[in-house]
């Protein structure tokens, strides 16, 4: 299987601490690297971590408030300084383009390097971006204001070819690349096999889902369900559910209710309010629930 | 005398580095806190410094390229949520008022918090602040955008009494503080005592210069002649002149002359270029000429 990971770079909410950044991520398929959100020091961490600025040619930002957007202008900057060639492409609510063009009027001209940004609908489900390794969606969350979350789904795989059956029968090279796809094969003399006696089935395909801000949102479930991996945030504790429900956030206890709702496999929490020194409170709490739930931690890299 | 101090929160130029943020400076006399310029991640060198940020209340912005602002949309963002109240000056080319009235619209409501900008002639030199015990001049740099230095400097301090002098002639209260400020003493029988019999000098009043970005700049020297403590930027090694002079910065054997011209006391050099693994060679450069010269690292505190 490709490798597919996700890594921290920040995981506190508004105010970042002495251990925890602001939300930002690196999806990485096969050394394709997808960022999600991007608060201030995004780029700070990007480089602590190891992960090459260069490489991140997509960002998928969930809203406008500042704690997932304020290390854009930066990571931007240092992008075209680094002599960034290409287009880097930004997924976000239509008034980012706006700030941001007004945020670098007085960086130096890129030259080479352009950014494209792309309106995020928050209406319903979308297909919002696609290559030949991954399909990402997004999805309304509710929060303060317009916001999504993102899931990043593999494409399909090519089936397996059964190399004992292929070899007996002599299957040419192009019917064999027919056959990943799911051809039938037509042997020289007119007989069809059918394209499962020549074929195990493709690797499954992996998923990830990406909740914050929002709160706790039952309408959800159906969308991240059976996920691999869902990153959901849980800001608070449940004894602050009802700061949970008048800033738009989630407690922790409710996080790990939808992770067990939608079946998923494995759920990480994160944008954690700066008043938790410890998130333990947080993760035990989850964990009556939803067993496999782990906390979001900066420069945590969690592989699907 | 009263505690002054600058403390260092960020030292490199454009690129951030592991060790190095980008430009911001904490000004502290007398525990009030005056900032110049706001690097991305300048609240969390704060954070970690343990210089509490609600204390700011007055900002010099030196000029708009982002290593010299992106941090000020965070830093407002977590003054406004840790419930600071009144005003927060700061003081910059007008066009950041512009560009932070866009980038905040997503802001929540500031309710008791305002921020004040006050726009920046970058003409010639002018007073920009003053309170009870510091004014704050700007004055002309030169870079490839309208950019500005800054020096603080203490207001002359009040006449230290002659104690034993005072007592012997029974100088009430109220007089001794007219004393202070300089006047004579009248007694009571109407004999005229001249100030300078009954008082010792005060203490001298210090200074701080900050000066970045800018090409080396000769016409700054009068202007910054015999502050205590000058910081001014050395982004390169004197064997990249040719590309300080492109980009419109300072060597180190530069910022050293011209702290040797100005008579300063002591050089604080900064603003380095991320390929400085170690800046030994860039301060060795600058002590042939100017020997007390000390390199600015992130969390350094200068005491004047």
């Amino acid at each position: 299987m490709l490798p597919f990971s996700v890594t921290i770079l920040g995981s506190s909410s508004a105010l970042p601490t002495e251990t925890r950044f602001p939300t930002s991520q690196i999806v990485n398929l096969n050394d394709r690297l997808y960022m999600i959100d991007c608060g201030e020091g995004t780029q700070i961490q990007l480089r602590k971590f190891g992960i090459k600025t260069g490489k991140i040619n997509h960002i998928f930002i969930s809203h406008l408030h500042g704690d997932h957007i304020f290390g854009l202008p930066g990571l931007i900057s240092t992008m075209a300084l680094g002599g960034k060639k290409g287009e880097l492409h930004i997924y976000a609510h239509s008034e980012l383009k706006i700030m941001m063009d007004h945020l670098m009027k007085f960086m130096n001209e890129l030259d080479d390097f352009k950014v494209v940004y792309h309106p995020l609908s928050f209406r319903g489900r979308a297909v919002i971006f696609e290559d030949s390794k991954m399909v990402v969606d997004s999805f309304p969350l509710k929060h303060r204001i317009p916001c999504c979350g993102f899931i990043f789904r593999e494409k399909p795989h090519e089936l397996h070819l059964r190399g004992d059956k292929v070899d007996y029968l002599n299957v040419p090279i192009r019917d064999r690349v027919a056959l990943k796809s799911g051809a039938d094969f037509c042997t020289p003399d007119g007989k069809i096999v059918p394209n499962h006696e020549l074929t195990f089935p493709p690797d499954p395909t992996r998923s990830y889902a990406f909740c914050t801000d929002t709160i706790c949102r039952k309408q959800i479930i159906p969308i991240i369900e059976k996920v691999d991996l869902l990153y959901h945030e849980a800001t608070f504790a449940d004894d602050l559910s009802d700061l949970a429900l008048k800033t738009y956030h989630t407690t922790s206890k409710q996080a790990a209710r939808i992770a067990a709702d939608a079946g998923v496999k494995k759920l990480i929490i994160g944008h954690f309010s700066s008043r938790y020194k410890s998130v333990k409170p947080l993760v035990d709490e989850a964990r009556v629930i939803f067993p496999n739930t782990f906390p979001a931690n900066d420069g945590d890299r969690f592989e699907l």
